[in-house]
C-alpha cells in the first residue's frame, strides 16, 4: 500500500517502508537512512572516491559501505537505497552517460548495482532527485507543470508534467548550458555565455573576483556586499538577475509551468533573488502568465530525500506488480 | 476498434469514421471533409469574419454553414467536427483565452459548440492541430520527445512528451515570443527583441523592405534574393537563422527532444533552412545530442489534417466509454 504523505515537518517523508538515501556529488557523498516513520537520520559525509578510470566501481564501493552503516538498527533495517548520481544521468534506463566530475562514461549503472547490491536500487540523477522532494512535497507539490531549477556550481532544472517526470534520455534541464549572453564568459562546456557561466554561485564568485582581485568565500558573500553597496558586487549581482530572467523566460515560453521552484545555494538568498527576478520576469514575459517564483521547500538534503523517495516507490511498484 | 492507420499517402489517415476538419486562421477559414477510407476532400476557403464583439459566435456561424455544406453526401455523413482555433487556447477545457486577430478573451468554445452542434467538436489549438498530424502521421512520429516548431507569420511550437501533447493550459509552445536579440525589433507582443519579431516570415519581409526599400510578395522571395548573391537578403536571412538556432537551443537545453520538426511558410526553404540551422546547433549545443531537423511532412494543409485526426480520436474515446 503506499503510504499516505504527510506535509513537510520533521518527518517529512511519512510513515512508509525504510530505506537508505544516497547523494553522490563530485565532492562528498551523503548517506543518510530514512526510517519507517518518516524520519530522516543526521547524513553522513564521506569523500567522493578521486575521478580515475575505475571511478563507477569506486563509488560504488562507498555506496556498499554506506548502506553497510546504515543497516544497523535491525529493527528498521533499509528494504531499497535511493541512489542519485551526477552528470548526463538517464533515470529511465539507469545508465550514466558522462560525468566530468568522476570520469565516467556509459557506465551502466543499473546492472552494477543490481551485481552488487541484495536492496532494490532506486537510480536518480541528482539534480531530479532532488527536484523529485519538491514535486512530492515541497513546493512544487500543488503545479500541473512545475520547473524546478537548482542554482548553486551549476545550473540545472527539472521538469514535472503532471505525473511525468521529463528525462529525456538524461539529457533533459541542462538550461544552464543555454547561452544568455553571446560571446559571453566561457563554459565548461566549450561554449560561451551560457547560463552557468554567468550566473551559477561559481560563476558569481570567479566573475567577482575576476573584477576587484579580492577573493571571497563564495556568492553569498558577493550578495552580502552588494547589498552592503559595493559596486562590483552589484554589478556581477545584477547581470546573473538579468542572466537568470532571460534563460527562465525561455523556458516559460516553452512549457509555462504553473511554479518554477528556486532551490540549490544560490536561492539560499531568498527574496533577494526572488523578488528582482520577478520583476524581470514580468518585463520579459508579455502573453503568458509569470509563474510563481518560489524558494524551494527542502535545503542541502534535497537529493537524500528525493532518493529516499524514490527508493520508497520502487518498493511500491515491485508490491503493485 | 482503432483504425490501423497508414503512413502518408493519398489517403494518409486511413480508413475510420468521417469527420469534417476546419481550421479558422486570422483571415481564410479552411474546412475539409475526410472520408471514411482517410481521404481529405479539397479544402473550402471562406474569409473569416472580421473581427468585432461578437467574433466568437460568428465563426461559429461559419463553422456551422461549412459543417453543413460538407455533409452533402449522405453515404459519407460526417460523425464528429474537428475545429482549430488560433490565439491562446486551452486544447484541455475548450476555452480560447485570447485571440488578438479575432478579438476575443475567455470564450467558452466548448459550451459555445456543445449548444449549437448536434454533432460531438473536438477542438484544438491551430499550432497543435498542425503538429498533431506530424505526431502522428508525419515527421515527429517515431520520437520519444518531439518538437513541432511552425515558422510562418508568427513562430510557435508543440511539445510533445511520450503520448501527451503538452498544453499548459494553452500558455504552452510561445518560443515566438522569447527574446533572441535583446533590445531588437519591436515585437507585437510588447517586447523586443522576439524570436517571431526577427525569424518569422512576416518579420523577414518586414525587415529585408526597411533595409532597401525595395518590396518583396514573401520570405521566400527573400530567401531567393539571398540565394542569387543580394547582400541585404543574405543578412536578413542570415540573422533569422542565427535567432532561430538561439531559440531552438534554449528548447533543446531544457527538454532535448530527438526531433524538432520545422513546418510553416519558412520551412518550405528546406535544406536552405535545415543545413545552416543545423550547423549553427552543432555549435550552439555541447552537452547534449543536437536532434534531427527535419522539414514538416504536411504542407499548409496540416491543421486540417490534425483537426481530423482529433475529431476522429474524440469518437474513438466516446466508443471507449
Amino acid at each position: 500500500m503506499e503510504p499516505e504523505l504527510g506535509v513537510a515537518t520533521a518527518a517529512p517523508l511519512g510513515p512508509g517502508a525504510p530505506v537508505v538515501a544516497i547523494d553522490v556529488g563530485g565532492t562528498t557523498i551523503k548517506a543518510a537512512a530514512l526510517t519507517s516513520d518518516g524520519r530522516l537520520s543526521e547524513p553522513l559525509r564521506v569523500p567522493t572516491p578521486v575521478r580515475g578510470p575505475d571511478s563507477a566501481e569506486r563509488v560504488l564501493d562507498v555506496v556498499g559501505q554506506l548502506v553497510g552503516e546504515l543497516s544497523a538498527t535491525p529493527a528498521d533495517a533499509p528494504r531499497a537505497v535511493g541512489l542519485a548520481l551526477p552528470g548526463i544521468f538517464d533515470d529511465e534506463t539507469g545508465v550514466g552517460h558522462w560525468s566530468e566530475n568522476l570520469g565516467w562514461k556509459g557506465v551502466d549503472f543499473s546492472a552494477l548495482t543490481a551485481r552488487r547490491f541484495a536492496l532494490p536500487v532506486a537510480l536518480r540523477h541528482d539534480v531530479r532527485a532532488a527536484a523529485y522532494a519538491e514535486r512530492r512535497l515541497g513546493a512544487a507539490r500543488d503545479a500541473a507543470t512545475a520547473l524546478v531549477v537548482l542554482i548553486g556550481t551549476g545550473v540545472s532544472a527539472a521538469l514535472f508534467i503532471g505525473e511525468t517526470t521529463h528525462v529525456a534520455r538524461g539529457y533533459a534541464g541542462e538550461i544552464g548550458h543555454a547561452v544568455v549572453v553571446p560571446g559571453g564568459e566561457k563554459c565548461l562546456c566549450g561554449n560561451r555565455g551560457c547560463l552557468e557561466a554567468t550566473a551559477s554561485a561559481a560563476a558569481v564568485v570567479r566573475r567577482y573576483e575576476r573584477l576587484t582581485g579580492a577573493v571571497v568565500p563564495g556568492a553569498s558573500a558577493v550578495l552580502a556586499l552588494a547589498d552592503s553597496g559595493d559596486t562590483a558586487a552589484g554589478q556581477i549581482w545584477e547581470s546573473a538577475l538579468d542572466a537568470l530572467a532571460f534563460g527562465l523566460a525561455h523556458a516559460i515560453s516553452l512549457v509555462a509551468p504553473d511554479v518554477i521552484v528556486l532551490g540549490g545555494g544560490v536561492a539560499e538568498a531568498g527574496d533577494t533573488l526572488i523578488r528582482p527576478l520577478q520583476a524581470r520576469l514580468e518585463e520579459l514575459v508579455r502573453i503568458q502568465p509569470v509563474p510563481r517564483l518560489t524558494r524551494a521547500h527542502f535545503g542541502q538534503d534535497a537529493g537524500l530525500y528525493g532518493s529516499a523517495l524514490a527508493a520508497r516507490d520502487l518498493l511500491g511498484s515491485e508490491a503493485g506488480a
